[in-house]
């Protein structure tokens, strides 16, 4: 099977320990991701030959983000070396009715300073069938934006599979553009869409319509839409959640093939240990599922959903839930036996 | 807007990590707290000049208290130094079924020998519109209690409000007097009272009565029983607390201002990480709310009662939920959805 | 009183903090249990005289496993010190829909080449009043099972209660015979089983009925599958388990003396804490209700299950659950309030 | 006595803990320090009056720099709110042979982004006697030189001591001026410098010469080039490093008044527990001399370099070596006995 | 071989972590120690059967402490449970020319209050050959002074060789009497003591002399004074001890049999993980080698300042070298070889 | 440049931290590594492709040993999964006099059980230039000797470069050969042989001489027995350690080429941070310097040297030192200054 190419910045995530307010923090969980990484570790985790495409500083914390990479297995053959820092966030971890808090500090970050015409894509695809990518990307700088049209266009050219996940941050689109002026371009090659219609109307310039998820009938039309501008659009799908309190969230999903809603259930998850990644878990399980020759289209939703609720029970942006595990709560079981 | 005063013991917290017991702990975890510091460092948190009155020993540990203080942005201008050591309790935080243990070492702390005549209360209170002590500081010694009824006299000589937190706490009060021998002089003066109606008819000395709290109609009776012996009185305030389990606490609360009732709703708080301190929590967010020129009565209590529910969520003794937290909470917003 | 007795292997346990995956931790917890020690600390921790018999390897981890025994309060004076290795389990702590998961790598330890006819079982046993040993023991090597069948005959001939614990762990097992080939030999011998119906019916070679557990009615008759093979057999018990997810368990329990049907309240334990050992905390509470005089059946279930309950809110294999703290949530008061 | 005003940039620093490599570590320690912030923690250590001036991003690690300031006794009156970040280094801690290793990632930076007129000088110079700035700041950007100026132009107006530490750092001055064009103009205010003499050549664009700091005879003509430029000049101060490795340095200071060279003895300094901010403990502890009445030169040569001796036994950014305990090593006591 | 007694406090030591200052710091190491008891461990560990004889308080921290007793193999028999506190010290461990600090917090602990008649010295002692006290007991209150000598005096009567650690402590002593007039009735029934010369004069009130340690033909005279008012007197041994600085150590000792001085070579300690509790180890060692029967002079002096130093490259208060480690070292081997 | 591949076994390492004694360790450093490994991880660390072939079991630890080889930039393509567990080891770090303790746990490990004609040797040799083993292997089993000759007779026969590192652990070897039944075979086709003569006359079965490294002239003969047994030999190097203590090293190196004996200068090494992997740090650094077109025999040994002085100072089995690092060092610059 060949390789899935995932494109996008990989951050050094500083968090607070025990649930720690920064102000009574006196050490930083160091840690690495980025939702694009993210999704390339999931599949890896799978089994799956993934590389990862991003620019990392000469420094000693980029070769960290490097070895990182490496660890878990995800190929790093075309990173780009360069630029002046790795970005970074900042992570408290809330519980119960107090939220987790993100403080980002990436600009001017390696990959906000990447050129076009730098990464050889031809090179990068050779042996791909599959390219992810996530609206965080071009919400860098222009730059960033510049150099994922190039990727999505030669991946298109190539014949792979598009995988984009909308991922919207309000706090990033900081360089001048409106989301509808740089995403309604990339995504026209998608095959496969990740986001919420509200996010979706939002980034292509639409009017806002309510969607009611609940009511499962009424939504093809409003995906719909999005099949009308992209022409190659397979499967759109969307990670439902609830939130109770910060530890305590309901998932589900919605997958749509242009015809058909498949329905994950709700789930209850409860504790949560760490939500952040939770999506590009939701994203890394799709994917999974759609290079599978049976492309069963229920079983695909259930277990990207399930692969979304096991990463609410792992510290860190990665979903290490290994297949079973997620096969296991997809099937229904979740009983969160010792396995011994 | 002047500053709010605070009078009590600040003390060396040893806490076991990950919920372990005492006789598997190899380390504690060091901080600092003590009701009334707690209320202080609330009250700064929200963006009120608040000073806390206390006595520290002239040691290292001494100290690490004062600069707790200061870090909180509490003003320490009136510390005194002086005494052998500075009070411990070591607290082993439960789960589940298993509640918190807390031990106390504080006997012969340098606030239980303080001396009358050695704080200079008229300069403390020059700029303060507010003070607030608790039952707390008259049971650690008969001198605690004396220097407690000088600044309450002072403070009300000197026109400002006075809040009176009962406090009780069976295992202090061990130097041959009863809180009915001690706390009705003391309370006479308050302008707030926090505590539970239990509490308020042990501590004066009445007979016991049995209060009906979901009976909101039957409570004013009992309340006004204070309001005969406080000449100034005009809020008395209790937390409502049903412990499921030392994880999972359900909390409410009710003002009370001489004839109308005002209820907080009820709110699950699951999972607690730390409920020490909740109480002075909900006494900061109530002398916050009634700061305000409004005064809305509803939003006081709403707003106490939001900021004992996400104290629970916070390690330590100090509430640092933020203003918003706490507003969007009493907002009826229980979400915790990651800022980012 | 006279001392109890349990013979088993103890093990080093290594796990990761935190709830982090083996393939995150730079560290591991290190604590030492086993099912049959666990017994020993559950009884020393209630104030009954218990000795441990198990044999260690003569180096520095021996040692440390030599000292966490003697720091429990348990009795070392028949430890034999030999053999090559202490056997490990490496434990990696779930949340919510993840299952915790254990590794063991206890192979050729020290207790699996223990040899007959080198435990003075005589001498052990001769201010002993009960016997306890587990399922576990005779799975590990033929020599293993061989040393338990010497104590249980030595410690039958000697007059001494005997408890069983079934502990089927099918990764055990591996030396070339079969439950059914050695258990029944060991548990004729026995005035206690713990375990439930469907082990009991594997281990002891019948054919495999389905318990009702709900219905009481109907479990007499299986229970006395048991009686029937065990001719001083007075009381069985089964732990019941059902579990939500790994955070969240309800636990009750079943007491049958050969008449009468003996059930637990089943109880919600959520947060779990650390499962691992939650059965041998059931069977020490077991024991310790059943040592007595009064020997009142209901409130020895009540206590096996409350134990059983309150391990689960306690890190490690051990229950250091207090006497009262049992007592208490036997009687009905789970609120885990504060203690101070 | 009257405050001692500091300026530059406070910044959060993550190290490593135990001697580890970037690549190893999982975890950083958060602190905070910076070369100006640490002189301010050092007099206010000794009871000296100390404010800090600087520039804070408006957010949760703005705030955690802020309390860091209030907790060591430093006054934070005049702090400016803004900017987008505050500028981290990350720190390596070598050993032996291996160096440690400083990674800045200070750019943009809230005080690179500092305005002029923004600070009202007039008012932070009001109570205070002592102005102390570093070369580090004109190096961050022209914003942060031109404020400076600003500084430094406003405490000469009103007759504040200057003191300035050269603190050449080579990877920054990257906004395109040498030091050459812009330390002349800042230096000329200074009554006392800091720094060797390479560095004063360079910084000053003054033509290289060879100093032989151990043929003190030869300094005087050297130094007479920094009284010539400097016209209120009265002192200039060097750091005598010489590192055998990176735990082992062996450490003195010269003191020049124009007149005469004061010498304070070499020291052996090991083990090193962490070097970083020796220098500025070195001009705390001279400041602290020089604002004594007596001015004894001897004593305050001596005293600026225990304390940069002493510094090297503390962890973290700050000298917290207390007066007694400088005083005694200055005194030639360096047994460092253990105090009970 | 009959046991060895030892008497006095055992405390909760806390103390910070990789030298940091007590202001840094935000956990403590929990472990517990004390002159006595650190004696009673180290013949332990020898595999000399101790048991230490002291008054814990009745709560979770005393009964750490007894944990504590029995894991390092020392018997607890006779210990009594009382009081209100288990005695604190907090330790900031110093590095180079920074001395270590403690700070004491053990007034009013449970041996502070124990009663004569209390403890039944007849049956301590019924089984033992030897008896060690030191004069931090005395020192800490007049009934634990009253308690010593009656151990002293029915360990006397019974036959037990008595050992005797001056170990004076100039911030104990507090509660009225001078060690002059305590320490003479004391030390009168000793066999062996432990002191340098200046404390010896000190605490039996004689007038001060100058020792010269090097000048081994001028100590016999002095030392006789402590022969001329003991009649059992057979040893008196001093350690020496030159303080390059906190992390440097030279150690030597000298035993004195009343005819001949015995010198054990002097020898660097470097790096020095923790020193307190050093002198207790030459103790241990000391006593160790009068146990045997060979009572070779030369060796025990030896081998108790091998394991005085020895003991200042382990953490915490006990000396857990081994006897194969300390014989080497005493041998001359100071390689520090990998062992593997 | 083609890949260097070593053979061997990784281990997981458990340390304790701080230089505590096992029995005061309540958690272990989990990191891993073994001499062949070590090895690879030096060679990628300086930039060159290297390969490391093993044989993991199927089980979370191992995987997490086979991330560790991803992580260091390490091939893992030929690495051979199977067995039931991972060897371990544990490590008590020593500190000055007392020494550091290994304990081997390492028996029935997945490599133990290796299988000849179950790697491809052929394969993993195709891209590589260079084969380095170490006499660990063939201590460990015989069916790992086996496999070892394998690898060396088709490296051999494959033109490949082939370093022996004779590397004697005596509490291996237990398998019924002694290293002279099998050594002096998979010896004959080295190329380099690192070692001492010590070592290499026991492994060779030759008889004992005393080889004095001070007298240079006096080695060539005692070498020369190598080069008669091992045809095709051109490079033995022999690490000099003179260990002062556990802290403190005393580092130089021998190569000799058959002709010429070339020394490193001997360096003082201290604090030692962990001396593990001392003695693949300089293999490594040979290796590197043989693969240089220069072959620069004084350079090689001096950097082999530097690069084992520099391991001396990082924790962990690998020499994480950068190029730069040992360049300056083996150059003679030892001052450990800070790069920032």
């Amino acid at each position: 099977m060949k390789k899935v190419v995932t494109f996008g910045e990989i951050l050094l995530r500083l968090s607070t320990e025990r649930h720690l307010r920064f102000s009574q923090a006196t050490n930083f969980n160091a840690t690495y991701g980025g939702g694009e990484f993210n999704v390339a570790v999931s599949l890896a985790n799978f089994g799956i030959d993934a590389e990862f495409v991003t620019r990392l500083p000469k420094n000693d914390i980029g070769d960290c983000a490097l070895k990182e990479i490496l660890k878990y297995k995800v190929a790093a053959d075309h990173v780009q070396f360069g630029g002046d820092r790795l970005g970074i966030y900042f992570l408290e971890t809330g519980a119960g009715t107090r939220g987790s808090k993100v403080i980002y500090d990436r600009e001017n970050s390696a990959i906000a300073n990447i050129e076009i015409d730098t990464i050889d894509w031809e090179s990068v695809f050779g042996d791909a069938q599959w390219f992810h990518w996530s609206g965080v990307t071009p919400a860098i700088s222009s730059n960033a934006a510049a150099v994922c049209l190039e990727a999505v266009k030669m991946a298109h050219k190539m014949g792979l599979t598009i995988s984009s996940d909308l991922n919207y941050r309000s706090k990033l689109w900081k360089y001048g553009k409106e989301p509808k002026e740089v995403m309604p371009e990339l995504l026209q090659y998608s095959h496969v869409i990740l986001g919420d219609l509200d996010t979706a109307f939002f980034m292509t310039g639409k009017e806002k319509k309510e969607p009611d998820y609940q009511n499962t009938a009424s939504l093809p039309t409003l995906y719909d839409d999005l099949f009308d501008s992209c022409p190659d659009l397979k499967f759109v799908a969307t990670t439902l959640r609830y939130s109770v309190n910060a530890s305590h969230q309901k998932i589900g999903g919605i997958l749509y093939d242009g015809k058909t809603i498949y329905n994950a259930e709700i789930r209850e998850v409860t504790p949560v240990v760490d939500r952040v990644g939770s999506g590009d878990a939701f994203m890394g399980g799709l994917i999974y599922s759609l290079l599978q020759d049976s492309q069963d289209k229920q079983q695909a939703i259930n277990f990207a959903a399930a692969a979304c609720c096991l990463k609410h029970t792992i510290s860190g942006d990665f979903n290490l839930a290994t297949l079973e595990e997620i096969s296991q709560l997809a099937a229904g079981d979740s009983s969160g036996k010792v396995s011994r």
